[in-house]
């Protein structure tokens, strides 16, 4: 099969790869019905993470399960799965605690930029669907695999509950199906950072009360403006930079909270600053399979479509663009169609 | 009067101050029944905290009003109060959502090492017992108005529940009540991490269940062990080091919490080590206004005995000698008498 594999700074291929086979009796095999790219990609794609050697990429999937292993009994051939980005195994402690992205078997799911894709730990990673979905379910079905279920914890570990005022710093997919996932969970303000005109748009959408454009001391005290000088009582902060995450704090009331989802780049936190502002902190890689059944509920009973990030469709073998157009923010979000 | 003042590195002198007066209609001036002397005191006493000029030092008191200023309700003279370290108006939104050491118009309260204090912000600061309380109940009253507070806050802040697994980290006197804390919210296992025998027995007559005496990697590898791997679920850091808060973070379980009450003194955080541990942390100074009246009501009623922390009474002439004892770790902490 041809998949997505990264050889360098901006120079991602579509190129021959060995066919995914089942290895151990855990795994699953999985014809992806679609497939993109990640926010997350595109450290790689602009060489901010050390690459060794040419890497399949991709990390989002769905699609229709094609072979299982001895000991797979949780899912069969022929039924529609979503996963996350790490397998888990859904039984160890951490699983059991909802953190699933720190199972003491945990495995990267990787190259899902592909037609066919390997699972590990299939028992217990993989959701099944009660039936085929229809096609037109395949974005938001896509989503809830990595973007909408780490806005979702995003919102859940800022503690968003009905009334919260929330502020929501950075207008990436992630950034855009937190601001729904607060809506979902009854938040009255959500407050959305942007500065592109067709982020704004989709972020209002989704339920965004207020833009605020400024960055900066100007993005602080504009938000304190607009929340009388108290600040707000959950800021998720989807980007992962030192700037994104001050951003965040200085924003925040105390004794609110601070959620992060995005691998930090080069983030420090003073302990003193953090101690006197008395904010709450907590984040890391989502526990997407944490939030997966209620995801797809929310998906398949048409609360709720987080497909609509996805602004750019391409078919797999034109995965380069997509790169491209993400890396230029010319798109949100590149669907790909195997 | 005489009260301590601080000239410099272990300099600390009973020597002649200004009268304590009423400034402002919303103070009050408190005749002071006992006061100590605070761990966090000793960053001065050690030279590690600058020193502009002479201070005036003390900041935990309890005593029987003289006098009120024109807009005081809330306290009348001839009653005993308890206060905490920081003087809060106790009305504005901080305060309502429950962190007063956060308020619009904090304060902090100075020179309550001497026999009378000017409050400020009576009415949102000093609470009232019921009745003059006996002189036996002086140190657990005493306490409550920092160190129980603030050790009560921790296992708060940690999210401390019925059935939890918590471990403290430090022996000082905020440390041993965090520890009690943690008990008297029902946690069923408390590790409490101690290299001195005094502290060891007190902290097992708070509640813990374990000693650990062992530091770094081997505290670690010893907590992991007895949490079967898993780590804890509640960690309260109670030193404000960089050592110390690295010990809390890796003893945590995914998911669990860290809270952290000593003014941190040179602690960085990593943004990527914190988000590759799914950890909660969330700390500052405590508010220990929101407690006090549950804490003097649980002192009161004789459940618990959080003036035990007091294991050297001196007159308050003598402040400079309960500076050393606790500098050189010969007493937990030094009760003054005025």
């Amino acid at each position: 099969m041809r998949g997505a594999v990264i050889h360098g700074k901006g120079d991602v291929r579509f190129e021959e790869r060995v066919d995914p086979k089942i290895q151990a009796p855990t795994d699953a095999i999985v014809r992806l019905s679609a497939t993109c790219v990640c926010g997350s990609d595109l450290w790689s794609y602009r060489g901010l993470n050390p690459l060794e050697r040419p890497t399949p990429m991709g990390h989002e999937y769905c699609g229709v399960v094609e072979e299982v292993g001895s000991d797979v009994t949780a899912v069969r051939p022929g039924q529609f799965v979503i996963g996350s980005f790490f397998a888990s195994d859904n039984t160890c402690p951490h699983c059991l605690a909802g953190y699933q992205t720190s199972c003491v078997h945990k495995e990267l799911v990787g190259g899902a930029q592909a037609p066919v894709l390997r699972v590990p730990l299939a028992n217990g990673t993989l959701v099944a669907t009660p039936e085929l979905p229809d096609k037109s379910m395949l974005p938001s079905l896509l989503a809830s695999s990595d973007v909408f279920g780490t806005g979702w914890f995003a919102a859940d570990a800022a503690n968003v509950k009905p009334g919260s005022t929330v502020v929501v710093v950075g207008d990436g997919a992630v950034g855009l199906l937190a601001a729904l996932s607060a809506k979902e969970m009854g938040a009255e303000r959500i407050i959305v950072m942007s500065r592109h005109a067709a982020r704004q748009k989709l972020a209002r959408e989704f339920g965004a009360t207020d833009i605020v454009s400024e960055r900066g001391d100007e993005g602080v005290a504009r938000i304190r403006e607009l929340t009388r000088g108290v600040g707000a009582d959950s800021v998720l902060e989807c980007v992962g930079t030192q700037e994104s995450m001050q951003q965040a704090i200085r924003v925040t009331r105390p004794g609110g909270s601070v959620s992060y989802v995005g691998v930090p780049h080069g983030v420090e936190l003073d302990g003193r600053q953090l101690f006197y502002t008395h904010v709450h902190l907590h984040g890391g890689p989502a526990p997407v399979r944490r939030y997966l059944p209620h995801l797809i509920e929310l998906v398949l009973t048409g609360k709720v479509s987080p497909g609509k990030v996805f602004d750019l469709t391409l078919p797999l073998a034109r995965v380069a663009e997509g790169y491209r157009a993400m890396d230029e923010r010319r798109a949100i979000k590149a669907l790909l169609q195997p």
